[in-house]
């Protein structure tokens, strides 16, 4: 998998370029930018509208609901990546921080099997 | 910067194991985390609602409105890392492709600063 | 019910007097708008996130889930009837008709019981 | 207008029978509608996407802006009001409590002319 050898900050330089190639900085400001990670959000969801909850095994063996949600979530990931050169976030560091604060909130023996609120 | 050094791999893994230590990916599946993944976009869309778009480097001279946004852009990227797990999904080659797409679908000499529709 | 002696026209001019009492209308510009009317639909999803679909009655039987429900059901109508009187939309107009086009877009004898996407 | 002869409840029964007719019910859970609610608002939000707040003149002076946002605004309250069918909810009710008691909460005096937070 690439995923094994790309660095986010891999990720990251390849959208600062395309977006700086076709000066539309201006465009993504971090207001425009949350619009737009939640519209895309909301076109991945449209994927799912009105079917019943499948498990991942289920939807792998679809192959064009997969390349759908492939789509979807690659341009919610593209804004994410934008919004973070905007505003010169460390992602890694951000979301590691919280995997470790989600520790202390659902400790793994209490909250085992159940739900969590966001 | 820790996303230089983090691959998008070492990201997912993170979260497959917190996950996976809460029993919790009968809750991850698909649909539910394309929801999740909405909820958490609207929520940092929220963070905006009824300001003036203002570019990067107002707001990152505003502390408690950066600290808002890597809170909720951390749980928007946590649940499209938990839906690149549950289905396989290698994001970096998802990212990277739709750029190559993006940069045919729109030629840099024909978009420079000119808004592109998602 | 209220909601038989109470027009759409009512319930626009209460928010409208509402909005104008606050000078408001300076941020109700339809973006803005827009906006508010996800962060809320956004909300009102959260209400039923990690769960399993129920049907009307079940829910009716929770009057805590009903509450949240309503309250945020609210939200996103509030929004929409400002959207209405910041654009002087006819909003049973558009209702409607939008009904009578789905009449002919799902023939009831083709769509019955069967899901149609939007 | 319409809307000064359209009662809440009239509106909602033409969806009723719509969604009746083609024995849709099944479909039009509360959590499902939730989504759809969610998926409609972000495709209205994405009728500004990118674009400068602009004040509600200026948008009507647009006839294919204007169209779009009736056409999306349309199914938005197509799936509040089969929700509201759904649960048995008096929408009047609801929408004119919130105003209530937005009333106490935002005292006109103190607010006027400042954002308040949803």
């Amino acid at each position: 998998m690439r995923d094994d050898e790309t660095s986010v900050g891999n990720l990251k330089k390849a959208v600062r370029e395309f977006i700086h190639k076709r000066d539309w900085e201006k465009f993504h400001n971090p207001k425009d930018l949350a619009e737009s990670i939640c519209i895309e959000a909301a076109e991945l969801l449209q994927i799912f509208q009105w079917t019943k909850p499948k498990n991942g095994e289920r939807i792998k063996s679809d192959p064009s609901s997969l390349k759908r949600i492939r789509e979807e979530l690659a341009d919610v990931l593209l804004y994410c990546l934008s919004m973070a050169n905007t505003l010169d976030l460390d992602l890694s560091d951000t979301v590691l921080n919280k995997i470790e604060r989600n520790k202390k909130k659902y400790p793994a023996d209490l909250y085992r099997g159940k739900a969590h609120l966001s």
